[in-house]
């Protein structure tokens, strides 16, 4: 698997300006060499290009890690001692010839450090971003990937089950949350869930980022949950509102309306479509409806080893959409201090259309 | 609080080269503002400076949580067009008087996207790590700041406690891994736990950073657990190291020499004595056992906001210790292919000495 993608890369970067790429811990680390790394104060740097052997950089401590890479690669490590990381990463570049090379780097994840260490060991080197070499390389999922990220659905869809079993008035959002977390680990989700739980009731459903908070559910409020699993990596993301009792009429309005928009989105979704069509179609209802002003947000993101990855889902990107790729549609409606509503589901690019992998029921539940 | 911090940091800028620090995501952001973020594509930066008014670039979405800060601060956000991008960090530097600035910059945090939208926006501005500044800004913990790493402390043992009861012959790393985090969460913890729980079973727990596998546990071998919980964003880290049934002698050896090692460096621990002291003292009683080639990383890190931020107890470090830093303590033996031990706990200086925030108990147990 691993060597298929690299082969993948290798052709990439010869269609490219770029000689080589750098990474670092993170998904694109992880899906080339199989191996997954903390992103920690010490470094850890793997070079690679094609038709020639991979280089890892790394802590003495990390080194038998490396050795399981199913790529047959080279290691420099380095001790405790900082004296020893400048040798590491100077042998290691001058093996793998970096000096004279354009490494493309990954832009939203390189820091300072690795770039100066990185430029430090080869002052020739140009380091500039990959965008064009990274956009695609995760992109379309194999049916593997599909099947990890079908499972990861599951595990949430089927936690949520078990936490709503659970919800009592009076409990905090963060007691809630907790709930959440516990039964995302029961129902089989890789230890690192993909973000924690998001809880929020009445007002503070209208925050599209809240934290949870000690705010305790009370009736006649809406409550929002936005969490994700993980599984073998790949990871879910998905938003229910729900009513804790009967709510105000605009509420339950406000939840069709983007019921509505979660829905046109999803009949958006197919190959040669765009994803700007696709946010266009969600924004449409909610415009259509005069809600325009209180959809803050894009309709999604894409979805893969990362739980925000491209492709973005948001108004004129022309980005055309292939069969593999998986992304969020999550249109909202926000009244900013009486409550707001979101409805999520992960979808997939199939040959002829658009598949949800989620199917938790989207009306809206009042919780008695 | 914030606004005492504001000055101390203040004062550093004056005390140095820089004009100004820019921060992104992350704990130095939340230290100085209050505020917490996530780290995701679209970039969050706040400009700081002396005698001048903090200013936040960030998207639309977030700025109704920029004006909760604390501090009186200039705003300038930014839409989903990503063209709206360079104008909000034009606008942003321009105000700031950016351009002609020697900027901080976090080397361990900021990536090659805020380095470039920054240098984009104040092509005259020289960014450079900022670590002298940065280092010494959240080292000596405040009382209040030790408060919520003892209840961080509390909350985790809490939870071993509880996760003890749990066990059984057969369970998996995995199943045990998830009960201590559902156990951290009802003890407490905040739900962004600092990392998740290592547990390393028989020949697993060789491995430093190993991650829970479907590994069954199993009678005559050693147990790892790795765990740690976050308290109002404080977070604790520690380790035990447990039999399941009767081990192997020289297993039970290597936990003496290792629960000496760790006792070895906390006795170390006071004011006036260097972290490479602290190092020292436990790396001599795991050499003069004669397993000085098994203990094959550093003694502790420094522990806060982070999980790992300074100040390293490692060999060689002159870094003088001072009241209210905080950090772990956890010496290691590390036999491949049959079992380590690793005993961990958390310290803070004190004006007379060091004081163990953890106490749980560091004898072998051996689960029945």
């Amino acid at each position: 698997m691993v060597n298929e993608r690299m082969q993948r890369l290798s052709q990439s970067l010869k269609d490219s300006d770029f000689d080589a790429l750098a990474l670092i811990p993170g998904p694109n680390l992880t899906y080339l060499t199989g191996l997954s790394f903390h992103l920690f104060e010490r470094p850890v740097v793997v070079l690679l290009a094609a038709d020639r052997k991979p280089l890892f950089i790394l802590p003495e401590l990390e080194k038998a890690k490396a050795e399981t890479c199913d790529l047959d690669a080279d290691i420099f490590p380095y001790g405790e001692d900082h004296a020893t990381w400048k040798e590491a990463f100077a042998g290691g570049a001058k093996a793998f010839g970096l000096d004279e090379m354009m490494v493309a780097v990954e832009p939203l994840r390189i820091r300072l450090m690795e770039l100066q260490m990185l430029q430090g060991a080869a002052p020739g080197a140009r380091f500039e971003s990959g965008e064009q070499i990274l956009a695609g390389l995760r992109a379309n999922k194999s049916s593997d990937e599909i099947t990890a990220m079908r499972q990861a659905v599951w595990v949430a869809e089927q936690a949520l089950e078990e936490t709503l079993e659970l919800i009592q008035l009076g409990m905090t959002e963060r007691d809630l949350a907790s709930e959440l977390t516990l039964q995302l680990l029961r129902a089989g989700s890789d230890p690192e869930l993909p973000f924690a739980p998001i809880v929020a009731s009445g007002p503070n459903s209208a925050v599209p980022h809240a934290t949870p908070t000690s705010r305790q559910l009370r009736a006649g409020e809406l409550l929002l949950l936005d969490w994700g699993a993980t599984v073998r990596g790949y990871v879910s993301d998905l938003t229910r509102t729900l009513a804790v009792g009967p709510v105000d009429p605009e509420l339950v309005e406000i939840h069709q309306i983007v019921q509505n928009a979660n829905q046109a989105a999803r009949d958006a979704v197919g190959p040669g479509g765009t994803c700007g069509d696709v946010d266009a179609a969600a924004r449409g209802v909610i415009e259509a409806a005069g809600y325009g002003d209180f959809f803050v947000h894009r309709t999604g993101h894409g979805l893969g080893l990362e739980a925000h990855e491209p492709p973005f889902i948001r108004q004129g990107n022309t980005q055309l959409l292939e069969p593999g790729m998986a992304f969020t549609i999550e249109p909202g409606i926000y009244l900013e201090g009486r409550g707001g509503v979101r409805i999520e589901d992960d979808m997939v690019v199939t040959e002829d259309g658009g598949e949800s992998l989620s199917s938790y029921r989207r009306e809206l539940v009042t919780l008695e």
